[in-house]
């Protein structure tokens, strides 16, 4: 047993909480406590599925890196002398030390800083001194990770066969994104928050704007919170009908300037689970800033035009990405431990928009900064309440908290359908917890 | 298995430390060290006695609320309108998050942060959106918390069924406290000290004064050792006598004047166990104060002479306090994890005393927050050498430490109890540990 | 069980993971990460073998101790009258307060601060008040600690048995170190450095040089990398030869002046395993210093010259020394957790040397203290590394690394000997862990 494969053993405990949880109610309170979970996320939904980690504008140059970590691993994702996006673990094949230690840098070749092991940036181990003659540098190559593209979106894959319907997605979701022209803009802003709860809270709490209205008036001076499921009453019927004729308008509009823009919803059926919807939005009706206009003046891609509403886009597990006609805000969700996760938020112009003349950078992330912050209290108030011995699953509203149950149902079904893989035999990677 | 209840197996490794203690010694190592024996504590011993937690002008007015953690339990402590007090699991029934996230504060209803969802403070759920015809509203109240009120010394009970004997101690205790009235007190000041070692040896500290000669000064200004059980010797036999001599005499003449004041002690035959004393001060004799006189102006109650005393009370498992003729200074333990507890001290004068006139601050806290300080440090050594190898339980002291050895005894004996219970039967609800 | 001896059960993973080590390769993952191995280390390597912890200028006078963790043990290292060094656990025989919470001082006799129980240097319980008739003070002496004094290096010993052969590694040593007059000298400095890593992985950089020659810049202004194994090339063939002519002929003239110089390697054969070995220095040659002099105008011991090279000394598992002609350099490594590592480095000079006058300090400390950051970086980056699932052993280098396989040789073997050991019956005391 020379490297670290064995089978991590699932507790009765936890096969019962996965196979009997309620639908339709918040989950059981381990999946947000137990270390043990944790270590089964992991394995299952963070090591087996396609996770956004990157965008293309991290790294422009051949030789530009950035490193992400998950779980225990730590990858080194790095653009490659032909311009194709490679990933590897970044671990030195001598003794193990971290090669890259920077979150981003831009490197010649990949050199490890203990003894000086080389390898290139397509992996291959170029260099190694006082190894003598029967050393055989080719078997001593990084260990590579799988990479995919959509639309300048980097995805990441740790299993040795990634899920094939990654090109469901990207068929489906290139014609949306591609007009936004991620792959010629740059990071205005990155901000990384680190939420003291558990990763699926940080996700379900993306998943419904029920909590909008009272919590974010930053961001719903923008967003319609109608757009999110909301139960008609006598109070709100008018305007909830109100908000169907303009959306409708609005994208048929769009699509026939050449925008798709009509909602697809596969985020419980697809191993790969996706959702995106083009919305109108509030005020100026531009972008989601605090006045609705844009906050750049230099459009991305083609456009011609600033009101192009928002175009979301959601991914099973990890992201959510919000796409405007001035800039385009992109989060990814990495667990830290049981009780921690990072929530890490890019904002992005056209790369040639100036800072301080086409966009003031507090005018382009006052809105999302908010709305993280106030999310992060939201998130960890909920944590310190699954701690509780009185706490116990709770009912989803119906109306507007339809894609928290279809989180719900897509994470349990992906631990259900892993388990039943491994007890038909295949060896499994365990990721080693910290204590 | 939609909410928490398991049983809890302990170990056999744990049941033999419990059934052989060796009386009249300190505990075995794990008592002060295990995780598991923490948890274990938290069950049987935190969640199912009579807990210290408040006292009544911690939340004079209704809607005036504290909250307190008992485990990774949180609970709201409330003035109903009725001016009852009232106790629920801060805890939302939709979808867990904590309710009042402030130690303390004043509400009208109790609402949650998240979605809105408004308990009144009967803990009836009065509102909840978007929830749909079938909704239930009166099956999601909050979850209730047993409440009981000693002469304004607020007490808590997890347990759905909490120990008889409580009117046991209330009918003793009444006489005594209530003359000090304390309801009618306000909080100068309180103190959260974080000592880093096991709740128990807070409690065994505070259980002996064999310590206080030589690390107590400001204390001992006051205090009379003697009062703590001291063997008698050539040197120090006459000041004993002296000490029991002034003791005899000063208690008779608190009695006749209508207080009482005679020993009580029944800290281990009683699930609810307490000991009760007052004794003659040094010095001025007044009050627990460096110069032995009172702390504060104006006096409590209907007390129209000053030289009282100090009438101490203690209760199992974690609290004591010592009323005097002008100030109350009531102390709670809360064991934050093995290694770690939370020592809250407050001080409490007349509500109408004036701070800066009628009592100084400084001066009402000096001898118990250094003493606090003083304890802490000797907690913390013992809790570093609980760890070593070489630590073995030592003899207490036949003469100084009879109350640290009823503690243990206390202790041990309702464990045995809780154990004994449970394998007849009972499911019992698991606190789950933070890692 | 009223004291805390019990079987501690290896796992059969672990015994597979010892027993399948593949030589030649850095440990598998688990060495570096698991807190199950480290309790292991903690018992098998650390409290049966012979750990260096102080020297004797630490504590020059009677009365002078140093305190010392290994594990949860606390360590008090003390002189006696007789000038003899003697050790104790600094756990009180009372209720286990630690006596002693300072890293070095005086005392008359050791009393525990708590109630006054006091030792006297011999480890006797010579006070206890309020203990009664019946109280043997005869049985509450002390727990001591075995110890060996090597030319001024003090060695302790936790076991009940220490292993036999120290005075295999004291015979073959004492000539060597003696000169150099380690009890007349005084620590100039001490820095106590915590790195972020397992205590393998700082022993295992202490045992090559192959990471000097791009990490080490102030080292290697006095250090010749060839004496630490180099593979011969056409580059550096002539170099190496050089080196070796140099060493040869400095060695001769070293002994012939009366200093052995000869290397000494027992390091995997012996329980006490050691290397000794003296060379040549680089510039100056006389001292570990950024331009080759003496940092210390006063030489050591008799010495009238001050090219006397650099005499190292390593020993398993935890300390390394170098010697020069003018200060010395101790370092002891004391593992903290499975992932963190206490390096306690100290510079001696003469006692009658005088800071300022004879000696610059950050002079004499400028090389170590610089090369003791970089290693720290390295450990820290090895940590990283082995903690993703990519880690799998890779090989050493047979030229560069071969000290650092005996290492592991060593450690691997000391396991296997322990585990067999244990299954032939002999209990063994285990040492908790905190969570």
């Amino acid at each position: 047993m020379h490297h670290m494969e064995k089978k991590l053993k699932v507790s009765k405990e936890i096969q019962s909480l996965i196979a009997e949880r309620l639908p339709g109610h918040s989950l059981d309170a381990p999946f947000y406590l137990s270390p043990e979970i944790f270590d089964l996320d992991i394995r299952e939904i963070f090591s087996k599925h396609w996770i956004h980690v990157a965008v293309e504008p991290d790294i422009p140059e051949p030789g530009d890196y950035v490193t992400v970590e998950i779980g225990l691993n730590s990858i080194v994702v790095v653009r490659d002398d032909d311009m194709a996006v490679r990933a590897y673990h970044n671990v030195c094949r001598h003794r193990g030390a971290r090669l890259c230690s920077e979150h981003k840098g831009s490197v010649g070749n990949l050199v490890c800083p203990y003894h000086q092991w080389t390898y290139n940036i397509g992996g291959e181990l170029i260099y190694a001194e006082h190894m003598g003659e029967k050393f055989d540098r080719s078997k001593h190559s990084l260990k590579s990770v799988h990479v995919e593209n959509l639309a300048g979106l980097i995805f990441i894959c740790l299993a040795e066969q990634p899920p094939q319907d990654f090109s469901v997605m990207r068929d489906a979701m290139a014609p949306y994104l591609l007009p936004h022209g991620l792959k010629d803009c740059k990071i205005a802003k990155q901000v990384d928050l680190i939420e003291e709860g558990n990763w699926k809270l940080t996700m379900e709490n993306n998943r419904e704007c029920y909590h909008c209205a009272t919590n974010h008036p930053e961001l719903t001076a923008s967003l319609f919170e109608f757009g999110f499921g909301y139960q008609s009453a006598p109070g709100n019927a008018e305007q909830i009908a109100e908000f169907n004729r303009l959306a409708a308008e609005r994208c048929g509009e769009w699509e026939r300037g050449g925008l798709p823009s009509a909602e697809i919803e596969r985020l419980d059926e697809l191993v790969t689970g996706f959702r995106t919807q083009r919305l109108p939005l509030d005020r100026a009706g531009e972008s989601q800033t605090l006045d609705g206009k844009v906050a750049s003046g230099k459009l991305l891609g083609e456009f011609e035009r600033a009101d192009l509403g928002g175009l979301s886009f959601w991914t099973q597990p990890n992201s959510w990405h919000h796409f405007m006609s001035d800039h385009i805000v992109s989060f990814s969700v990495l667990p830290l431990s049981a009780e921690r996760t990072l929530v890490r938020t890019k904002w992005l112009v056209h790369k040639d928009a100036r800072e301080g003349i086409d966009y003031q950078l507090d005018n382009l992330t006052a809105v999302w900064n908010a709305t993280n912050d106030q999310d992060k209290r939201l998130v960890e108030l909920s944590q310190q309440g699954a701690r509780s011995s009185a706490y116990q699953p709770g009912p989803y509203s119906p109306f507007t908290e339809g894609l928290v149950e279809k989180f719900c149902t897509w994470y349990i079904g992906r631990l259900s359908a892993g388990l039943a893989e491994q007890s038909a035999g295949s060896p499994v990677t365990m990721l080693r917890r910290i204590d």
